[in-house]
């Protein structure tokens, strides 16, 4: 086994601490990377406090994880000690069913493994990238180009990959209207995709005190959804919307603002069912879609093309001691727009 | 102006009973025709009851119509004396918006006409087919072949083109599976277009009873929804699920039915909003979508598909004066698969 030390909540109710544990042997097919950083998840936040499902206890979260080589399996090919890699929210997934083998690992039909709060083929619960260090399968290991700043590289692997991919599923770009909902961690990183893409890109907010931002991450347009005026000028305006908020929010109003044939596509995942008006995706034939990370090869592509493009996250770089308090600036929505541990300070 | 009579509802909470009205005089473009046939749909209820939006009174309903010409404006190229002719949910819209302008009347961004329950452009309150005649610009009447048995093409003009449309919009055909949800009226025409199209198509209903029939309709499987087993063989079957139904129902459930990909198409307006799950979406890249009715060429097309596939509606013909006991019955799923109202009987 690999000593490995942390930070974990042991219990749904304490804050994140120090934690000693193990990792596997590095086998044949693995790769071992020292972490150097890593970024906060808002997703983090909600499974330590078991907030979407019973949790496994302790856990280590973190699933925006990048590093430096230190030891491969006798079979790995894509890797090497000294080389930059990267891990996101999956560390394993069945390999064989319809969706694994068309690169389509997030939607597993047996159940992916999450890169912590799960369990690998093993039976061992995963821990997460607030660790020093991180064990995995290569064909769950990414290449990551050393022409980016690599702190800000890590959100790449779930806020990047999360906007990334379903702007590439439903094909946004040139001659679309895209509104981008909630300009946090995922939102910030649509924007920056929307704009490359071709997309005209309007951030939809509650916060006017984001506007300044939003056009300065290449937004075109920036729009007060509680301003009555703003939000009757783009009525029946958009062809997408991508919806990054987790908070409950009214799903007739943002219908309201796509075009006939619109589509609603939520990353966010709010605690409570939404509440969906038939009338409001029946009149104008509106479709309320929802997209969940990405798959290995895209999670590669989006990677590339961020070197090739030059886009990373905004971040603010923290001490992991200073977790807790990330997290509660984190969900005042007082970050602009990342936080990623430094984790030569743990 | 032209005599006519009709049965309306005088208020939201009295039964229908015999009403005299008058139609415009027919103007250069109009088609004046006699009601042969009316079909009976659940939204006749609904907007008589109020249970919509608050609805105009005296009412007439009905918006499945078919008759014959009597007269036509001397502008009027399309039709003359003797001529079949339909009118279904529409009698106007603003024919210059960009949905109008390429024919998707039904999303009209200005309004369309209905065909009861609205105003004209004339500020006149429209009323529909539960009468003896009508009169409408021939842009909105709608050309029908006498090979098919005319009080069956009756349903065709609401309950046809409401799962007609959405099953082209969405490219449903050879290699989909496709569920049906609910097999009345809409779910009933429902299955033979989808088998018509090529899809493999299953009904999903609670009443165990109505297998015979969906099988006759042409359905290739009939799923009990509340049985656990039957429910759970189909967990993930479906690319398609078209969802007749307006009562409100458990989307959980029902997106679980999904494959990845898959999308849920609403044609159904259930009262209360739908309560979505946000990961019921997330988890698999599923849609909810919905589709209203049709537009006046998609319309024609779906009635000329009808005549050369020999497509009609399953249908019971009823006396004028039993409306009252047809939509006990209806509410209660009593009729296979729609009431037609003969109008000979008024």
């Amino acid at each position: 086994m690999t000593s490995a030390k942390g930070y974990a909540a042991q219990n749904p109710t304490t804050n994140l601490a120090p934690w000693n544990f193990e990792r596997r042997e590095v086998g044949p097919l693995d790769v071992q990377f020292d972490i150097q950083y890593c970024g906060v998840c808002h997703s983090d936040l909600h499974q330590i406090r078991d907030e979407w499902f019973p949790g496994i206890f302790p856990m280590v979260p973190g699933h925006e994880i990048v590093g430096k080589v230190v030891k491969v399996g006798d079979k790995v090919k894509k890797f090497k000690p000294g080389d930059l890699a990267a891990v996101g929210c999956l560390v394993d997934s069945c390999r064989t069913c319809d969706n694994c083998k068309v690169g389509l690992e997030q939607y597993c039909l047996n159940g992916g493994v999450g890169t912590y709060n799960a369990k690998g083929k093993d039976g061992v619960p995963t821990y997460g990238g607030y660790s020093n260090t991180i064990v995995v399968h290569e064909d769950f290991v990414l290449t990551i180009s050393p022409k980016l700043s690599l702190p800000a590289v890590a959100p790449l692997l779930c806020a990047g990959i999360t906007t990334y991919s379903p702007l590439r599923h439903w094909k946004v770009g040139k001659g679309h209207k895209l509104g981008v909902l909630g300009l946090g961690g995922l939102g910030h990183m649509a924007v920056k995709f929307g704009v490359a893409f071709g997309a005209e890109v309007t951030v939809l907010s509650t916060s006017p005190s984001k506007e300044h931002d939003a056009k300065k991450l290449g937004a075109h347009k920036f729009v007060v959804t509680t301003d009555k005026q703003q939000a009757k000028n783009v009525k029946g305006y958009f062809d997408f919307i991508l919806d990054t908020v987790s908070a409950p929010h009214d799903f007739r109003f943002y219908l309201s603002l796509l075009k006939t044939n619109g589509t609603h596509i939520m990353v966010g995942i709010p605690p409570e069912p939404n509440q969906v008006p038939a009338f409001s995706i029946i009149g104008g034939r509106k479709s309320l879609a929802g997209s969940s990370i990405g798959g290995l090869p895209e999670t590669q592509e989006m990677l590339d093309y961020c070197a090739e493009h030059n886009i990373v996250s905004d971040i603010e770089l923290i001490d992991i001691k200073d977790i807790t308090k990330a997290y509660e600036r984190m969900v005042k929505g007082d970050v602009r727009y990342r936080f990623v541990i430094d984790m030569a300070t743990l």
